[in-house]
C-alpha cells in the first residue's frame, strides 16, 4: 500500500482523516506509543495492540548504537526484526544525539558525538539520518532537524539550518528510493517509507510562517511540528499549534512531536493536529502514576491500601476489569515488575480510548461537547 | 467444591489424576508456578493462564509481611485480593523465616525473627502459620515445619519436631473448621481449605518412613515430601523420593517441594509424584535462561545476535510463535523488561506444556516411551 491520508471528517479545525501506510491503516487522530528500542517499555506486542495501538514509534538513535540498523537491515527491517507487523515511525534520532549522546559538536555538515552506552565516537548528518532510517525501514522518516540551544542558540538560525538539512534528508530519500544501486551501502527495506519534514521556529509565530514555507519547498510526504512540549508554558504551546498547524498542507497528516498530557490532545486536536506520540503514558506508569478520566491517580499514596475499586472505574482495560487499587499498589510497593505492566497497559489504554472517543466526536460533530466535558472532570493535580 | 483427588490412569509408579479444590480442577502430574507476593514475577494473570497454568504457589511468609495477611483477609482472601481466581497453594511461610529473615531463633513452641523489610519482630508458629494461611484463604495450605540445620542440626530431632507441630497445625486448623467462633481474632476466607502435612528425615530413608507414619497419623487432606532439593546430589533425591513417594496414601495427591528441572520433573513422576513447584522456569528466565527441549540456552551468547530462529523451534508459546532469538537478545542486553517476561512466557509454557505430555502420555500408557526420549533430546548444559 502506498502512503497517503484522507480526511474523513473536520469540526472546526479538528479532523477525522484514515492514514494508509505500507503495513497497514492507522485511523487519526492517532495516538503512537513510544517503542524505544523496538519494544513499548513494559508490555508485550500483544498487549500493544490489545489496547489499540495502530502505529508505534521506534528511537533511531537508540536501535542505531544497538543492536545497530546494520544488523537490524540484514533481518530485513524493523518489523521482520522485531515482530511487530503493524506501522511504525522512526524519529531521525537528533533529540536523543542532544540529550543523551556525550560531547555533542553540531556544524552545517551534521553532528558528532560519543555514543552513551560505550563512549564510540559516532556521526549524524541529514543523509546519515535518512540512511539509518531507510535500513530500520519504518514507515514514516522523520528528518534530522537543528534544535534551538544544541549548539545554536539563535531561534532563526536554528530554523534555517532545519530548513537546509531538510532539504538534504529529502535529496537523499528521492536518491534511494529512485536509483538504490548508488547507494550500495544502504539496505532499503522499506521502498514504500515516508518522509516528513519537521517545522521548527521556537515560539516565534512569524519564525514558523517561514518554517512552514521553507520546509514545505522540499515536497514532503507530511509534516510534524517539533521543538514544542521543551519546557514553554502550555498556553504558548497551544498558540504556537493553533498558529502553525492550520498552514500546514490540508491533504497531509500533521504530526506533534512529543505532545502531551490527555488534555494537551484533545487542545491540539481542537487546534488541527492528526497524530502525537508521547513518553507520558508509559513512563508515569512505571512511576506508579495512573491517568484516568478523573485525572492523575498516584499509585503508592496509602488512601488505596484497601482500596477496591478498579484504578478507573470508567475504563474497559485489562487492569480495570480485573484489578483494585489495594492490589496494584501493594505491587508497586513489593517492587513487583507486574505493576509496571498493568500500569502501562491501562495509562496507554486510556490514551488510545480517549483518542478513539475523539475520533468518534468528530465523525458525529460532537467534539466541541467531548472537549467541553473532558475539561470539566480531567484534573491534571 | 469440596477437596478431591481421583487417580485416573497409571504407568508403573507414574500417577494420572484430578484434584479438585474450592477454586477448580487441576490435571495432575501438575507444576504450579510461584507467585510469590500474589504474582507471578514478570507475567500478568493472562499470561499465566495462557501458559495453561491451573494453580500457583503463593508465599506467606512475603504476604504475612506485605501487604499483611490480615489487609488481605479484609479484602476476602488471596483470590479476591490478587484477581487469580483459580487455586492457589501457600507454603509455610517457614523456609522464608530461615532463608530470608533476620535472626531466627527457633525453639519447641515455633520460631521467632525479624522481618528482612523492616526489622519488625515476628514470630511463626504451627498455630500462627495456620491462622495466617487461614486468613489467606489458599486451596491447600501447608503446615510448619522444623528443616534440618535451622536451629536443629540432627535430621531425627528435626523430624521428630515437625511430626509434633503437624499434630498442633492440624489440631488449629480443625478448630478453625469447626469451631471458628473460638478464633475470633482468625478470618476464614476459604472454609474449605485443604492442609498437607510434610514428610521430612533427609536423606535418610528409615527416618523418611517414620516421618510418614508419624505425619500420616494427623489425618491430613494429603501430603509433601520436603526437605529435598536443598543441595543434595541428585540421585539421591531422585532415591528419596522413590522411596517415601510409594509409601504416602495413594488416594491423596504427592507434592514434591521446590524441585525443579525439567528432567527431574519426569523422574520424580516416574517415583509417583503428582505436585511440583519450583521457581526455576521464572528465576532462570529473568536471568536471560531459556528452557528448551533441547536444554539450557542462554539468550546474552553472542552466537544469537543475528539469530532469526525462534528460541524453540519445536514449542507452540507466544514467544517462540512471535520472536526471534536475536530480538530476545537485543532486549535482555538493552535491559528493557520486556526481556524477562517473554522468557517467562517461554519457561513457564515449557514446563506446563511438558507436564501436559506428561499427562497424556500416562493415558496412552506411553509415558516410559516419552521419558526415554526426553532425556536422549534433553540436556542440562
Amino acid at each position: 500500500m502506498p502512503f497517503s491520508f484522507t480526511v474523513t471528517y473536520t469540526e472546526g479545525q479538528a479532523r477525522r482523516g484514515v492514514l494508509t501506510t505500507p503495513h497497514g491503516v492507522v485511523q487519526t487522530p492517532c495516538f503512537m506509543p513510544v517503542g524505544t528500542r523496538g519494544a513499548v517499555k513494559g508490555i508485550t506486542h500483544r498487549d500493544v495492540e490489545d489496547v489499540g495501538a495502530e502505529i508505534i514509534l521506534g528511537n533511531t538513535y537508540h536501535l542505531h548504537l544497538r543492536p545497530g540498523d546494520d544488523l537490524i537491515a540484514r533481518a530485513g527491517g524493523l518489523h521482520a526484526f522485531t515482530g511487530w507487523h503493524k506501522p511504525i515511525l522512526t524519529d531521525s534520532g537528533g533529540y536523543q544525539v542532544f540529550s543523551l549522546a556525550d560531547r555533542a559538536k553540531v556544524t552545517e555538515e551534521g553532528v558528532t558525538f560519543r555514543s552513551h552506552l560505550d563512549g564510540a565516537l559516532c556521526a549524524l548528518s541529514p543523509e546519515k539520518a535518512t540512511d539509518i532510517q531507510s535500513q530500520l525501514g519504518s514507515d514514516i522518516a522523520m528528518v534530522l532537524d537543528q534544535l534551538i540551544g544544541a549548539g545554536v542558540r539563535d531561534p532563526r538560525s536554528a530554523m534555517e539550518r532545519s530548513a537546509r538539512w531538510a532539504r538534504r534528508a529529502r535529496a537523499r530519500l528521492l536518491q534511494l528510493r529512485e536509483d538504490p544501486k548508488s547507494a550500495p551501502e544502504v539496505i532499503v527495506t522499506n521502498p514504500g517509507q515516508a518522509q516528513f519534514g519537521i517545522i521548527q521556529g521556537g515560539t516565534d509565530l512569524a519564525l514558523r510562517t517561514e518554517s512552514v514555507q521553507a520546509t514545505a519547498d522540499a515536497g514532503f510526504e507530511s509534516y510534524a511540528i517539533g521543538g514544542l512540549s521543551v519546557g514553554e508554558p502550555v498556553d504558548v504551546m497551544y498558540e504556537v499549534v493553533g498558529h502553525t498547524a492550520p498552514q500546514l498542507p490540508e491533504h497531509s497528516p500533521r504530526y506533534l512531536m512529543g505532545t502531551g498530557m490527555p488534555d494537551d490532545l484533545i487542545e491540539c486536536v481542537a487546534r488541527g493536529v492528526d497524530m502525537f506520540d508521547c513518553v507520558l503514558p508509559t513512563r508515569n506508569a512505571r512511576n506508579g502514576q495512573l491517568l484516568t478520566w478523573a485525572g492523575v491517580l498516584v499509585i503508592k499514596n496509602a488512601q488505596y491500601a484497601e482500596d477496591r475499586q478498579p484504578p478507573d472505574p470508567g475504563c474497559g482495560c485489562y487492569t480495570c476489569r480485573t484489578f483494585s487499587r489495594a492490589y496494584l499498589r501493594h505491587l508497586f510497593m513489593a517492587g513487583e515488575m507486574t505493576a509496571a505492566t498493568l500500569l502501562t497497559v491501562h495509562n496507554l489504554y486510556f490514551y488510545l480510548d480517549l483518542m478513539h472517543r475523539i475520533r468518534d466526536a468528530i465523525g458525529f460533530g460532537s467534539f466541541g461537547k467531548l472537549r467541553q466535558e473532558f475539561h470539566q472532570t480531567f484534573s491534571r493535580r
